[in-house]
């Protein structure tokens, strides 16, 4: 199991409607094959200055390349991550052997 | 719900003694009433320079402050985490209305 998290801070207003359009494409990345238990989050600790946090699992690291190179994962960076998200960091977690 | 994650770094050397010990003590907090869920991982993406990460959930905000307070948090921060960990990053997520 690979459980891949993103927390990140949009360019838009708290609230506003390019916002919600932005979590609503998101969603997207939920019908991805491989993709498992997909969740749009709230980041609520004041420790960091991240907003939002998606997080899936993946059964393995084939599953997890799979969504990267999947024309609907390609498309939202490419269309929305990047000209919309101001800062991001990906953590990736995996069992202790 | 309250997912609370930490992403860490510890100053002993990947598969050390000292690893070991600090990742078994750590498995204390997974007792302390209130914790749901609780889970030492391995941090696998190259995107960042942690290298291992609890996760926890909480019911509400009230639960994850009585962890916060509980005697055996506090004394593995202050005995453990202050002494041990090099770096980490807290970030908690809930769901989105």
């Amino acid at each position: 199991m690979i459980r891949h998290t993103v927390a990140f801070r949009l360019k838009h207003p708290r609230g506003s409607v390019k916002e919600k359009s932005f979590l609503e494409a998101g969603k997207a990345l939920g019908g991805i094959p491989g993709v498992e238990l997909f969740e749009q989050l709230g980041q609520v600790s004041p420790k960091n200055d991240f907003h939002f946090g998606y997080s899936m699992e993946f059964a393995d690291q084939t599953a997890y390349q799979a969504y990267n190179d999947h024309p609907v994962h390609v498309a939202y960076v490419r269309d929305r991550w990047i000209p919309e998200v101001e800062a991001f960091l990906e953590i990736d977690y995996a069992p202790l052997d």
